[in-house]
């Protein structure tokens, strides 16, 4: 994953444009990936595809010809959808265009101005306390025209048609942590994907506009489950934050992560694309998973989010957790006990002698008590296990055998 | 409001009687109160109108012709509804119908029998303590005959004919705070209403036999919210018991007190009118507002609750507080997302924009968020405001905002 | 109640055979008891009933002719149901044959085997330790073979045939907590039911398999609450367990317990029968009384469950407690106000003079202002007392009073 990260990181994204067609293309060599173009100046819900963007150089000159500030150092160096610029301009008129961090004067922001054309140049505050009155030479080497949005998809089939969707979005620069490490992760738990009950659905699509753009194009009743996923190779330990409806995905996510050092957060219509797939129209089973959450360290949204800022060892935690959720997800059904009046008698089945010599005989045997009792169905298995207080796997397996031994009949 | 206190100290109430229509005629001057004659005998709903109750005089005279308990030093020193007495007596013969506080030496019981026909002396056990064994010359001089039941009420009519009720009761003698600083903040807060979305009833009339009196007259289905105002000058911190059922109002009070010192009590079917609004029959979003709640202060029903017992300072915060109320219930609406499809694209319609320069622009862009994500008819202003941690001056702003930009519509 | 324990001690009960008949016997010299028998092979619900098993002797005797493990000592001694055995052995061979508890050396486990046959001998691991090679004679001198089940019940007719069933089970031998005692509680109380409300049906049958032939054989339908009772004698604090669907006998059970020392427990399909009474068919509203909680004391099957671990006074306190629940659920009923316009007026039906003179008058004019205000046919009594913060009686006598009043319906 932190090989992906590495590959990814120097190429210039926005919401469209090639560095987004470039980073597909990476992806697509993982995981076969649907790439679609949508034409600028398409109705997309309640938004329209704006221009393409795309720039090839940029900087500001000082007298002696030096490149005080230069898009081949950083990307970051521009202000995200800068119009075409080529002028001499003196400090004070360049003012206005540049943007610094006060409170973090070493470091460079990353800014954008998707749907107000302007442009500017994002700088550290030392470097602008080190400039003269210039004059200086000014050049932005962009197109903003009519275009494409990019995005791509993965879909693995399941035996059902009811999806879960994987959300990351690939519109930010060179930013490691926001979103490059999401993407990794998501490129991993789908490669581990096999045969699955569910069909999972992949989204690597630029935030807000992408996700709406995706919302406006399909089908949204089989999305049963999902979350956004950013943020994902940070330090910090996990945030999961619930979807606007409250949802199965909620209770799968706080039970994962019970054990481990671990925030929950109510939902907010603030954040990642979780915004729009919560919005009250669609009100998707959709919550968010990050570790640091949104805007919650200092690096966020500036030149420190870089390739040290993200580790290997966290993005193989993110992950692991990914897949203790699908694992739940995927087993975490509802029974109707088809022997319901008294226990029935499991002996005369084989069901306590076939747990004999294992060390957690007594837990299945209380499991399969409590998924008899409780499979009226109303209950779903996480439901019974966080009842009885026992390991989810332990409710699984012991459902799995009655369900064997003709005790249970799934519901649909 | 304290001149209104004053004014109104020294006028001997009762449930009926020329004291409550002197008391109406005096709020009359403030606000165009309708006053209601009910002739004795009327049946209200399960009781029957009283006899009117009239009094000029009273007194005991000792031996020496001093005037040991006087009804014009204080009406308190008057049971309640006492018949006609003219007589002497020794202080052994006088004893049963001497009524003190053991408890408070110094001060004088306020005590009434409305509905069993007798007479009666309240006086300080000190008062008590000094009498020799007489005989007394014992004279009350008053009128227990048929007549009418007073009450006044004032309406402020709003854009709809949904009401709030604002009701103060108007039987007791010289008690300042139980109840005439309710009435002085009752006759201020309706002065204040101009051109309210809600019509606001305010009703002054006797406890008890008062409001089941209007209860009996009018209709209630219109009455969607409303307090008992009661107590509402001493120095004490403000009290708000719930109305029966959970209402709005509960809600819009508890938000308005949060940030005071303030204690909110569960409804309990005792203490002031609430009590007859709130039978299982009405049912109605009606609380209590106080300071120190009913019966919790021990100058309540005492000589001691005096003018010095009340402060300006107090009633002003206590109308502060309803003004607040009101403030919140006018503007708590409920309204439906026209475009809950995904984010609806605030930028264009101006609403970033518009917000610029203010030192609020986030909150309010929040609020803005929230509004729209939680606007799908379920939920209130002061709900999504609560749910949303930020002021509900803000979610009412940013509702406006949405509205006028054809983003809202508000349910009916 | 200690001496009817001390009686059945001896007996050597399982869950089929002469034992319990004795047993049910000497319960039925006490309460009138209907006793049924079910022949082996009868199927009921899932189960069958199995072969009926009697035992008339059982020892090992080493080489000496010594009876090292011997019946008449304890029929704790023999592994429940085993069948017969004649035969010489060494210790090695009659090593899986016995059972021990090392971690209590001096005390013999109590262990059955109903469904799979084989036999056994139960021993402290202390006499275990002191015994030879062998060989020994070996002898269990039984019987299992197509017989009968028997259960007993009896029946107190209340004025109304909703039924509140009390069970426990009478499967075990020489076990003075489990279950002696709490047949002997049970015996008391049902002796004590006079005329009741409801009717009462006592259930006396082997575990498990006895109430599920109980559960096959009758309609459950006129069932609405009840409790199995079990370790009713030893000197820990009062546990009560709810029933699976929540119920008001967990409403009652927590109100009685709620001033001494006790454990309420939440459902689970583990313990006595009411794993039965609770499975998801049935659904019935049947929790579990017992002192010490089920398994939960070192003696807990074992032969340190003696006639000692029970004592006279821990059985008198369950049946306080049991008799408590009773009068609770007797008068535990759902009243219509039938004046709920505004308070009716209580003095003109003589409802406060009739109080006067009482120390508790206070508490039972609020009781009434309560029961009017929140009898409107959703709370019971006991769901108003806890509203109210009153005790149970006050209620039930206010409502009464009200009621002869006039005042009150009782619903159907």
């Amino acid at each position: 994953m932190y090989a992906l990260v590495e590959r990814l990181y120097p190429i210039c994204r926005s919401i469209t444009g090639d560095g987004v067609r470039r980073t597909l293309e990476i992806i697509g060599e993982s995981i076969p990936l649907e790439v679609h173009e949508v034409p600028t100046g398409t109705q997309v819900l309640d938004w329209t595809i704006p221009k393409e963007w795309n720039i090839r150089d940029a900087y500001l000159k000082d007298a002696s010809g030096n490149r005080v500030v230069d898009f081949g150092a950083s990307n970051l160096h521009v202000l995200g959808y800068s119009v075409p610029v080529s002028a001499t301009m003196s400090l004070e008129e360049l003012r206005p265009h540049l943007h610094t961090l006060p409170d973090q004067p070493s470091l460079v922001p990353y800014r954008t101005s998707y749907y107000a054309e302007t442009w500017g140049f994002c700088l550290s505050e030392e470097t602008l306390a080190g400039m003269d009155e210039g004059p200086y030479e000014v050049l932005i080497d962009s197109t903003l025209e009519d275009g494409h949005l990019t995005y791509g998809e993965y879909v693995v089939p399941g035996q059902v048609p009811d999806e879960v969707i994987i959300s990351c979005h690939t519109c930010h620069p060179s930013l490691a942590n926001d979103n490059l490490a999401g993407i990794a992760v998501a490129v991993e738990l789908a490669k581990s994907l096999v045969d699955p009950w569910y069909t999972y659905r992949f989204l690597f699509a630029p935030g807000t506009i992408g996700s709406i753009t995706w919302l406006a194009r399909n089908q949204t009743d089989r999305i049963k489950h999902g979350w956004t996923l950013a943020c994902a190779g940070d330090r910090g330990s996990l945030t999961y934050k619930r979807s606007r409806r409250g949802s199965e995905i909620d209770q799968v996510a706080a039970h994962v992560l019970k054990d481990r050092e671990h925030t929950i957060l109510d939902f907010t219509p603030y954040g990642y694309d979780e915004r729009q797939f919560c919005s009250p129209g669609f009100n998707l089973g959709v919550g968010s998973l990050t570790r640091t959450t949104y805007a919650g360290y200092p690096e966020y949204h500036t030149s420190a989010d870089n390739l040290e800022f993200v580790s290997s060892e966290a993005m193989a935690d993110t992950l692991a957790v990914c897949r203790e959720i699908v694992q739940v997800l995927e087993r975490n059904r509802r029974y109707v006990n088809l022997s319901p009046y008294g226990e029935p008698q499991l002996g005369k089945r084989g069901l306590y002698g076939s747990l004999g010599g294992r060390s957690d005989t007594k837990q299945l045997q209380m499991a399969m008590l409590w998924v008899l009792n409780l499979s009226d169905g109303d209950h779903t298995l996480l439901d019974i296990a966080e009842r009885a207080g026992l390991p989810f796997g332990a409710m699984a397996e012991a459902a799995q055998a009655l369900h064997d031994a003709g005790l249970l009949k799934e519901m649909a």
